[in-house]
């Protein structure tokens, strides 16, 4: 056997970056804040329902913000923490290799 | 609504990426040539079966190479393919941001 030392920190943030749609809606906030009709709408097949705990999820990694605003109606808005703006040179890469070799 | 475009090439990169286990699987990749058993050995939780699909999608999506040799008992290696080895960018970036924020 051949003993691989995976990085503890690598292996979460896989599992955070590798959960499904998270990588679409990275890229949708990265165009700025958004509304949650939003990614609905911008990306197919994926439902409200599973959009909720993504959010949750990335807001409770400190990577995406959830701000309330006290308008009527009460608007709701998600952006990008730091951490999550930090993920720019991830997206980036993935979008060099999808132009190259997708 | 807003209407954001997201990338054809992107979206299926993200979809080939963003599978369960694939993160872990390139890494230890990254590393040469490698069993089927080094993968099962190394990530706690993947078992043979979901690792067997895994790896089938990798080679169909031209990712990995699965290499045969005749030898007693037969040896199989997986290893990756240039498009494979393309992918090293991301990791390193996915390494890089889990350094500083995971």
């Amino acid at each position: 056997m051949v003993h691989i030392e995976l990085c503890p920190r690598y292996e979460k943030a896989i599992e955070i970056l590798g959960k499904r749609w998270t990588g679409l809606i990275l890229r949708i906030l990265q165009d700025g804040p958004k509304r949650f009709s939003d990614f609905t709408e911008n990306i197919p097949g994926l439902s409200a329902k599973v959009l909720t705990v993504r959010m949750k999820e990335l807001e409770q990694q400190g990577i995406v913000c959830r701000s309330v605003y006290a308008e009527t109606p009460v608007r709701i808005e998600y952006s990008l923490t730091d951490k999550g703006m930090a993920l720019q040179p991830v997206l980036d890469a993935i979008q060099s290799w999808a132009t190259q070799w997708v």
